[in-house]
């Protein structure tokens, strides 16, 4: 079985795996007062160049709804890309945590957004007032759902667009490190000097077993957050075990080294499909790959034990491939043998 | 260190812990689907001798509001004990997760509801509709926050009360296996048969890292649920990891183990009070023991190095000791020691 | 001073005042229990040709938004046209009654849904069950925003397409007399029988003071609706002064005859736009009319006293022009007067 | 037929009545930017000397949730006591309108929250953060469900109390005239001099049609409040017959009339049935008579055509009698005549 369905179907690392077993002695104060806890909150701030605010989160719907809930009031709205996945992923979940606020999804190549026909809106809102909801906040994913990656130039735009029109900036980080390995940038740069005001750091697929951490750089907004944090039942007793996972990500560059790993077979990935010249529809940035397939050769991979997500496109068959840190060569292989059986095969394959 | 704080400040169980490591081979379905989820669910139809539908999640906050989501509506309210969990240490999670619905708290001795009060309340506010909440729901806690366990013919009472006056029964079970272990009953009997619809089944003071399953003895309930789960941000991805601790403690009777060592080493330690003639409001029936003491006396058990909560009582000086299965005899023993030297130390104690 | 600025800058009837001023003698039973209130549901079952169920409130973002509350759970979401009320005008009302469900917003032209790209996307949510949001209801706006109305033979059709999808229908009936003059169908056609669960009747741009009515077809939806619409803090006290505005619009059919003139009206003025050839993007079918206007023109009708509504269109500068049942000839006749007079100074409009 | 039942059953005042009626011509602009808005606001200010901002709603349900909306975040708490409205009448719309915030009842004599036991459990709270929710706001309900009225150094006291634990002030003024008239002070000094941050100004138990006035003392608490009363319906498009109704009120000081003949009517009803005994369970103090009633003589009042409530208390048989400046001499004879009659038929009546 060669899987890349996704990069959470994999299990969890064994350095993190390790970490979980060492932190598993004794007793240790409960709800976040641990050792780990504190420690993770010195070692991100470091990290991040910056004091940082945190609280861990069980699933990344968790942190962007939470997150989000902190910087939108239930009358007002976000705007983010119509494929974020707060917008098509999530059940609802920022309404949920947010006690009603709208999402405002825009369009845009490469599931980047596309802020130039946003102004007219903006400026349109503001004569409104009250009868329509305003957007007050900006949702980034990085690496977006499309496998791309914002550079730094054009997240430093979306931050101008943000402040001239007093909007604060959440990035959905579910594969942050995938991206921040691609721009090969600091933390820093990618967030708060990039205007970001809160970050849901994914660490889950990344090789934890589950830990999102939300990341505050503006200590402004987390007056309230412990409530918020407990309220929505996220407040975990044993939370030791949470931190444990991120501190043992961040020894040694491991989620990284992690996301590099991912990042490099999702290339070689989208190379060989490229040799069968199948079309990509977006460049490979991070750890996804989306390639337009024949039903009949998805099929057949299928047969062949290979899985991988049918994204129902609208327009043609797509297929999303995901990589991670426990892709091998040998799934690679397997792939690209599969591939060279079938292009014989069907001879004349599109 | 001794530690008697709370059933949360102990680790993970080696069993469980165990488990989790064999779960980390390979790849598997990810959001619940899982091998270890379906095995779940049918080992724990089994063990309640019906068919149940489950679902997890990682506090029991988050259990119990989810699944009161199920039974109440926003301009409903639910009947619960003033001490009860829900009502004083979940921050309006209760209300967050029902979208507004009200907690009607009622008194009662030893921490369990005393009904008797409330049938002329209830028949009132049918006379009020639609200008009050109606209570739909009863919550009980099993065992309760006072650490005593409703006898079965005290359940029947409540599910006798409960369809009389069309009430569903959420019973939050966060220490559930401690109130089995006590009444030596079946898990049927201690739920679906005592008119239980819907069970919060606490995994984590029980040895687990953090694993809550809510169970639904009635799927009339349940079209909805995994909207309801996903929204809140408990679908985790690697669900395997969460099922397998269940099934853990699942194995080998090991939830009823842990649970009677509790239970037993609570017994013990209530003993100890009882000999220096302590005052315990409550009894003693699972793994907490409540006891009045001089302050001075709780001041010098801190002083060596023996944790315990304040209960902060508006009456007389309160102090909370929990055991779980990782509390030992040498726990036991340095508590008591340290009583002894005081009782000499400062003769005439009271 | 000519106001075409909306149907609600008008005052009230004459009969509407009378009415009122009628019922003001004595006393009454409070929260609908009048004998107002019960007459009104008399006449609506008799209107509709059914037994219905109607709530009284004061505004239609109040009637649309408690309407959907009984539709679509929070986890759930609503198919609406872009331009739709609750989707531009009522600051996230829809999501504050139903507790966070989302609107689900598709174009379409002259203000009617396009359902036809529909299919897929409903098909493809079931697929994502429960990571999306999935529409279990279509909100009809008839008249619509633009001022068209769907035909009899439209509604058909998306009835069949909602009964095959096992979407409700609510329809929002802010200018329901207008489109129904338009239609010269009967009350029923045009809503139980094309397959509408819910109707938010308007009166207030029709004449009345305030007076929305949720009309209920289908009575399994309005179990615990008393509930909602009390704590939505609709349940006026005096009821009687509501009930009684509508049972003087149905008396001598005069919601039909003042609908029937703010139509005629509004004919009339597309005429005169037309006479100078100026664009009118959709067709005229109720009492609204949207005309491209340049600038200076627009200007120059303001400063000749007459008011109307800049439409901040995306495309070109758009106006709205609204008549009423107190639209008078002489209104007409200032419009006509002023343009006439521009055509000749400024010679050569366009 | 002789009325006690409600001060909302009765009709609208002449007064306010003929004011409806002359505002009726004409246009004027919708949604509160009328003159007769804007003139309310500026009398609201005279009138309380103090700069206000003001927002009409049709309900006091509406009014209440609505202001608390802007005091309590929805993991917070509000103190209120245990019979007001808000706690009892209102159908969980205060959790509805704050997105989940919990009312904290407290008991208290003559429907007067007594504080002194508060301050224990406000202190606890603290220390409980982040896992219960904490009170932020106290609501006082001025003249209380009992009929009673906070003296000024009562309010005072209940101000200190606020102050000191950084707790906000919303008054439920539902009988805010009657209340004021008892008091003989400025309305300055029942409010903002008193602490109180936000009134709930009730006009419909008054003499108006329905017309109730939040009115904001701390204008730090309006930024957004226009967004949340449009998103709970309350924007009502004619707002011009809303502001219209109060502007009567306070004419010719109409207001205070109607709440002094209201109060009068009381103080005489209380009279009569003190003349026979009866037991008053509270002072009478505004325009409410609690009294217990035997069975029988209740029964036969009925009877005779007199209405009034059954105040359904946990205690004893107790009737509610309530006036209003509609209130009659006659009516308060007819029921004497029903009383003397029941005495001598029934004779030796206890």
């Amino acid at each position: 079985m060669t899987d890349f369905r996704s990069d959470n179907t994999c299990g969890i690392h064994p350095a993190v795996m390790d970490a979980i077993q060492k932190a598993n002695t004794g007793t240790d104060s409960s709800y976040g007062a641990d050792g780990y806890s504190v420690e993770l909150k010195k070692r991100l701030s470091d990290l991040f160049e910056k004091e940082v605010s945190i609280w861990l989160t069980n699933t990344g719907t968790a942190a962007n709804s939470l997150a989000l809930s902190s910087l939108v009031k239930p009358f007002q709205s976000v705007i983010c890309h119509q494929n974020s996945h707060i917008n098509t992923d999530e059940c609802a979940a920022p309404e949920f945590f947010t006690s009603g606020a709208r999402l405002y999804a825009v369009k845009g190549e490469n599931g980047k957004m596309d802020l130039s026909q946003l102004q007219h809106y903006l400026n349109h809102t503001k004569d409104l007032r009250p009868h329509t909801s305003i957007p007050v906040c900006i949702s980034v994913t990085q690496a977006t759902e499309c496998g791309t990656v914002y550079s730094l130039n054009e997240l430093q735009k979306i931050a101008e667009f943000a402040k001239k029109n007093a909007l604060s900036i959440h990035m959905d980080g579910a594969r942050f490190a995938n991206a921040l390995t691609t721009l090969q940038c600091t933390p820093a740069e990618m967030t708060w000097k990039s205007g970001v005001d809160v970050l849901s750091l994914g660490g889950t697929k990344n090789g934890a077993m589950m830990a999102e951490v939300i990341v505050f750089f503006n200590q402004n907004l987390t007056t309230d957050f412990d409530f918020r944090h407990k309220r929505a039942g996220q407040l975990m007793s044993k939370m030791r075990f949470m931190a444990c996972q991120w501190l043992a990500l961040l020894e040694n560059n491991l989620w990284i080294n992690n996301a590099l790993q991912a990042n490099n077979r999702a290339k070689k990935l989208a190379d060989i499909f490229q040799k069968y010249q199948f079309t990509l529809p977006w460049p490979v940035e991070s750890n996804a790959v989306f390639v337009s397939l024949p039903k009949n050769i998805a099929d057949a991979l299928i047969a062949d034990n290979i899985q991988f997500y049918d994204w129902h496109s609208d327009i043609s068959p797509l297929y999303r491939f995901v990589t991670s840190c426990f892709t091998t060569e040998a799934d690679l292989q397997s792939l690209e043998k599969s591939l060279d059986r079938m292009v014989i095969s069907y001879d004349g394959l599109h």
